[in-house]
Formats: structure tokens, C-alpha cells, sequence
């Protein structure tokens, strides 16, 4: 599967599958993509991933829209890094005049980050909440880990099977979608994400969630290790897009608060205005987390990250252990994510992802109708999954045509990619830029690409 | 003490030593600064520090100055992130221009980084060295380690006893200075740096430091725990700066690789021409380290950072381990750091580092015969320390009178921090763009500083 903007890689397969383009690939490219392929090879380290047997050269983007070398145009339904839209001016006139004038460090008042900071946490459901920043995602739960064990006093954390919470040593150990590739902590509990298609409803995947976090924390309640709480992004992008109906995962967020563990909720993904449904992802579920943690979406593309801590979760660590981030929360990194928090009020865009992607998820699955292949559409706002299937009844996930799906989506100007531990589950998330007009196209696209796996 | 711009704290003693501000301070401040401190401390966790009794709210910066917001211009002679200079316009123009085009991640072909990672490459003392781009020099040291244990099979590490590589939970667990507060890997191996100071020359520190590294080999390979290798600024700086003479540290670096240890050097600190005599710290003692690590100077302020790593020591982890960057090496963080290796390049500044540190050390020198708590003054290029004792003979560190000083400088317009086990030695580690008309203003501020003093 493909975790988003994760590593390739399959919990327990070669890390050479999924889209990735292989070197097998590289005889059948033009001179240009081939010397940039020979350039790769030679000065990046081979962890280094392209997407696509016909990798694409990127060079200019506007909006939902990308264009490539030789001038062709992508419709992007894949990158929510770029949230409000690729090059968008608020964002690059933003870090342009901040960059401009100052960038330094925390250890000096800066008025920008207090504002920011102020406008963040009015965001979050309780006045409590405190702010560390960080560079990126992978950071932010990092740290958060570590403030849950100082809090908590336990090791031991919960996590889904598929989930990818980042790249450091910590925070690997703690994403079992690497499983097959890294080694996991040992105090580590893997539970199953709310399937909510193969559950057939969200009450089903809920009570099926709230029986694995029970079991999973009576475990821990078995051995010495203490019980740390729970970590996930509350719309399980990376196990398929479970993001159910309103108040499918409280209960199992109640019991780990219960029973003295904390809720992280790893809003990477489902973050600022994507759901449509609320600003943040866990809202959708009226959850209240002891950790918010972002990242991606937060600068559209400028490397900022944060952590949001309550109080009384943060202070047993934060009064007694040093934390300092260069980078963190410098002025053009918080004039970045000033824009964007700006500009998606201004635009409306959490309404807009939500009228948009309801429209984009009718369409798809008025598409269904001819389509046997299509098993479910399911999501929120911009953030929809299109789960490929065998066969209806069985609902065995088709790996094969996932990726020719994938790959004949990019040949006719359309980028995305699958998730889901089969591979099978397209993942559609375009920056909040996709407009009702670009639905035809990608419908279109869709439409011819599975009528001709069909044959 | 101080680690530049790390974590103020000291390794067995409280976080809140070090010239930071303290709650106490606070109702001494004007209107402005009070109120801008309560909302640090209603939304910003309470590990941010500020620095100085009187913290300094910077609003704008030009080259090697910075600018209040009372309009009050200071001398900066501490930020090294800004490597060429506050606000470069060849940074800003790059980002600019490069956030308006494209800013996507590396699954896509893109040549900026392979022009990047060439030229980078280029400055390495060999043509098999590969490149990973992260965002923080901790990023950078994290992945470090678990290549280097990967190559290598061992688990444990060496290093210096004030050194800070960093903030993620691998990283944090290897660095000594914040074993007063953070639990060290059980692994490490702590050893001192080659204290030129007190050693008396270079010869001696080097042969000091063989020892200590001899010793900490000898006990690591009685324990079961496998040598990983030696991770080290070159250049000592948070432990005191101890550039020491061409080679010091030669001897200790080949017996590492003798006994099948890897050589990580952290650049983060010396890298980018700072030490003047060569473009890396490591490669003023001719020492080809098996990892480099980059951060804070790279993309002036602009969240970039690096791994690079010969290739057969990067091949058993990246051939087998999936590490993805999101952010990392994206077109914007590699324009960023373009402009400043070109501008590194154009503007001859690692001539002019040699020259405008020798100058400045020549005239800290002089003032030291008027100056008896001036113990040392030592470095490289735009890299000095300035140590402060209570007694030449003795060489006691003047811990009360490096807190003055640098309170001292900071009312007088001159902003630095200290370092060292001590809170003694002055760092003295300008943007490159500190020029020799701006030497007399800091030597007569310390003259100042010291005379009062003194008195």
C-alpha cells in the first residue's frame, strides 16, 4: 500500500511495491527522464521512491492543476500538502515579506507567533490547550509520545494496523504500516481501523473498535508497562479512509481516558478544514484530544508542524525537560501557516470541501453503477476513498487493478495513488482548490480508465 | 550553560540556568514585553525560554544586525542559522520564486535537487557520497544513527559530554548535556573534548581525547552491545569550542575506523564555510567522516537540513528501510539552500570568514592583556570563544561573570550567548556577513562590560 505521502512500502512485503517506478521501468523512458533517473541514483540514497512506471517531472502549479516538462497539465487529486492550492500568492507574499525582513528563533518576543498561536487554539474544543512548534509531522508526535509518557507515566501505546505516524526512530516504532521493514516498540498494541465498509455500517466498525482498544488495553493492564494511550488520525487515512459517521470512535476514546491513558490525535491528514465537516478531524467526532498533532497541510508546504497540548498533559513535561526547535515556530514559518489559517476562513474552504466533496462522492458513486469493480465510496469533505474490489459479496480487495487504475489515471492527466493494506483503495484528496468543475474530468478519467481494465 | 541554539539547561542542574529569563524578571519589564510574555505563557508550553532578564523583541535584521521594536539596532554576534546574513536577498528572491512555481516532495523527478545534491556533494572528500534530505539538523542526526547502527550492527555510540545533537528521542538520548534532565541511552558512551585550554596545545587535547576514545572503545567491546561509532562536531562547539590545530583529532577518528566504527560529523555548527580554513569543520583535519550531518546554516533560516552518507555505509538501510521526508528536499527547501552554497561561493565568504575571525580574535587577544578574566581566545574564522576565568592560573570558569557579560553586551547593544560545562565561554559565532568595520563596536562593548566588571 501507499501511506500518502508515507513510504512505500507493505507492512509485511518488499518495499518495492506499490506504484513505485522500478528500475526495471527505466529502458522504456525518454533521454530526459532517464538522465535525471541516472542523476537520482548516483546522489540520492536508494530509500529515494518516484511514483509511476513513467515517472513525472513536476515543474509549475497553480490551484488543483500541475504541468510537467513538456508542458503537460495534471489535474491533482493527490496532494494535500499544497491545502489551499499549489503557488497559492497568500502563502508566497506571506514567508516573501517575512523572509524579507526577519527570521529568527523563539528565544526572542515575536508578536506573530503569539497571534498565530491564539487563532490555533481558538480552533480547539477547550481554552487549555498550549502550543510547541515543530518542522514537521514526524516531529510533532515525536514529541507528543514523549509528553504522553511523561503524563501518563505508561509505555505503552495503541496504534492502527496501517497507521504511519512519521519518520523518526520514535515515531517509526510506533507506525505499524512498517511492520515488515522496521522493528516495532515492544510495548506497541496494533488494533484493526472501524472498517466501515466490511462492518457494513459505522455502529458495527465502532463497537468493533471500542472491543480492540478494550482488549488492547487490558493487555497492557497485564503486563507492568503501563498504559501510555492511544494515537490515531480519527479518519484512518492510511488504513483505507474509515471516517464513519459522527461519533463512531467516542466510546473507544472514552475508555482510554478511563482507564488513565491520553488520546493523540494525529491530524497530519485529516486537519485543518479537509473533512468539510469540521476544522479538524477528531471534531467530526466531538472528541476532545489530550494532544493535537499537525503537520503536513499547516503551511501549504512550508516545513512547519505542531504540537497542542492541554495544560495540565504538557506541563509534567515541559516544566522538567528542555525542548528547543531552531526552526520551530520562526517567524516565516508561522507567517506560513498565518496565511493559510487566514486564507481558509477568508475562502470558506471548509465549506467548500464539504459542498465539493459531496458532489465528488455522488458522482463517483452514481459511477458505481457501472462499475462492479467499485466496492464502496466513503469520506468527508475533500478527503474521499474509492475502494476497488473483486467481487461485491466477498469484498476482496483488487490489488492488481489498484495500481493499473493508478497508472492509467496518470496517463490521462489525472495523479493520485492507493492505500489500504491491499493497495486497492484510491485515495482522493486534491488540494481545497478542486472545484465542482474539475469533478467531470476526474468522473471522466475514472470512467474510461476501469472500462478498459474491464477488458 | 548555553548550546547555541540549543536547549538551555546544563547537564546536571536545573533548565532555568543559563541567561534566560526568569518569571521573577518579569515585573521590571515596560507594558509591551509583559503582555507579550503572559501570552507566551498562556499558549506556548512552558519548556520556550527566552533569552535575557530584559528579553529582546526583534522585529527586523540586515546582515549581521538586528532592530527592536523600540527601533533600537544590536550587533549580533550569536545567530548562525542566518549563515550569510539576516534577510539575504538571494535566499528571499529563490524562495519567492520558487513558491510561486512549484512546491511538491520527491516522488516526483525534479533537477533543482539533483543540481543541489552535486554541487553539495562536490565539497565532500570523495565521489561516493549520497544525499537525504530532512528539515532539522535533529531529523538529520536521527536517521544518522540508525544508518550508522545498521551499517555497522552495533548499538552503541560515543560522544562529548556538553554535546547537543539534537531534540527527537533517539537524538536527545545521545546527547550529554541534557543528562541532568533526559534519561541517556544505556548504550552511550560519554567521553570529554579535547579542551585545548586546559591541555595547553593541541597536541596534548588530541592525545587526551585518543585516550578517552580508546577507553570508551575497549568498554564498549567488552559488553555485548556492538560499536556503532562516534558522533562529533568537529569543532566541539557546545562543549567549548575547541577547534584545536589542523589533525587534532585525527588520531581518534582512525582508531574508531579500526575497530569498525562509523565517524558521524555534525555539522550542524562548523558546515558552510563558518571555520573559514575549509568548508567543513571535519575537513580543517583532514578527516573523511563515513556520515555528515547538516542544519541550522543551510537554507539561512529556511527549514532545510541534510544526511549525507558514503554509499556503502548508506546501502544497508536505505536498501531495506523505508524513509520518507515529506517536506524534505522539496523544491522550495532546495532553493533555499542553493542560494545560500551559491552565494557561500560568490561572495568569497570563507575567505572572508578566515579573515574578518582572525582579525576579531587578534583584537580579542589585545584586549585580553587589559583584561585578566580573559583566560583564552580561541577558534576558527567566524567560530570564537572567548573563556572567562576567575584565575588564569587556576583557569576556574567565571560562571557569574559570563552571565554578566553577555546581560552586559545585550543593554549595550550586542547580542551573544555563553557555553561549556561553565556558563563561561562566550560564543562569538556571527552571520558570515560580520564584517572588520564591525569589530572595534564589539571589542569596545566588551572592553565596557569587563571593565565595569571588574569593578
Amino acid at each position: 500500500m501507499i501511506h500518502d505521502n508515507a513510504p512505500i512500502v507493505t507492512g509485511n512485503a518488499s518495499i518495492l511495491e506499490g506504484n513505485s517506478f522500478k528500475a526495471e521501468d527505466a529502458a522504456a523512458l525518454p533521454d530526459r527522464e532517464r538522465s535525471l533517473i541516472e542523476r537520482r541514483e548516483a546522489r540520492l540514497g536508494s530509500a529515494y521512491r518516484l511514483f509511476y512506471k513513467k515517472p513525472v517531472e513536476l515543474v509549475r502549479g497553480h490551484g488543483a492543476h500541475v504541468w510537467d516538462a513538456a508542458g503537460d497539465e495534471y489535474l491533482d487529486l493527490y496532494n494535500n500538502v499544497p491545502t489551499l492550492g499549489h503557488a497559492h500568492p497568500a502563502v508566497v507574499d506571506a514567508v516573501t515579506r517575512q523572509m524579507s525582513t526577519l527570521n529568527t528563533h523563539t528565544r526572542y518576543l515575536h508578536a506573530a507567533i503569539l497571534d498565530y498561536s491564539e487563532d490555533l487554539c481558538a480552533t480547539l474544543p477547550g481554552d487549555d490547550y498550549q502550543t510547541m512548534f515543530v518542522c514537521t509531522g514526524s516531529e510533532a508526535n515525536d514529541l507528543a509520545l514523549r509528553v504522553g509518557r511523561t503524563f501518563t507515566g505508561g509505555q505503552a501505546w495503541i496504534a492502527t494496523s496501517e497507521a504511519y505516524h512519521g519518520n523518526t526512530a520514535l515515531v517509526t516504532a510506533h507506525s505499524p504500516s512498517l511492520a515488515g521493514a522496521e522493528q516495532m516498540d515492544p510495548t506497541l498494541r496494533v488494533i484493526d481501523p472501524p472498517d466501515t465498509y466490511r462492518h457494513g455500517s459505522s455502529d458495527r466498525a465502532g463497537a468493533a473498535f471500542l472491543a480492540q482498544v478494550r482488549r488492547a488495553i487490558e493487555d497492557i493492564e497485564k503486563s507492568n508497562e503501563g498504559f501510555a494511550g492511544l494515537i490515531a488520525d480519527s479518519s484512518f487515512s492510511s488504513d483505507g479512509v474509515f471516517t464513519g459517521e459522527s461519533g463512531m470512535i467516542t466510546a473507544a476514546i472514552d475508555l482510554v481516558h478511563e482507564h488513565g491513558g491520553i488520546f493523540i490525535a494525529d491530524e497530519v491528514q485529516p486537519g485543518f478544514a479537509r473533512t468539510g465537516e469540521a476544522f479538524w478531524g477528531f471534531a467530526r467526532h466531538g472528541l476532545v484530544p489530550d494532544i493535537v498533532t499537525t503537520g503536513k497541510p499547516m503551511g501549504n508546504g512550508f516545513p512547519v508542524a505542531g504540537m497542542i497540548a492541554r495544560h495540565h498533559v504538557l506541563e509534567p513535561f515541559s516544566s522538567t525537560r528542555p525542548y528547543f526547535n531552531t526552526f520551530g515556530g520562526n517567524p516565516v514559518a508561522i507567517a506560513a501557516a498565518q496565511a493559510v489559517l487566514d486564507t481558509i476562513h477568508a475562502e470558506g474552504l471548509q465549506q467548500h470541501a464539504l459542498e465539493v466533496g459531496r458532489a465528488f462522492r455522488a458522482a463517483l458513486s452514481e459511477l458505481a453503477a457501472n462499475h462492479p469493480a467499485i466496492g464502496d465510496v466513503r469520506g468527508a469533505g475533500l478527503y474521499t476513498a474509492l475502494e476497488l474490489v473483486t467481487d461485491r459479496d466477498t469484498k476482496t480487495p483488487a490489488t492488481s487493478l489498484g495500481l493499473a487504475v493508478i497508472e492509467g489515471l496518470r496517463r490521462r492527466g489525472v495523479l493520485t495513488s492507493v492505500c489500504g493494506p491491499g493497495n486497492n483503495i484510491l485515495k482522493l484528496r486534491p488540494p481545497l482548490a478542486f472545484a465542482a468543475d474539475d469533478i467531470p474530468r476526474a468522473i471522466d478519467a475514472l470512467d474510461a480508465v476501469l472500462s478498459e481494465a474491464a477488458h
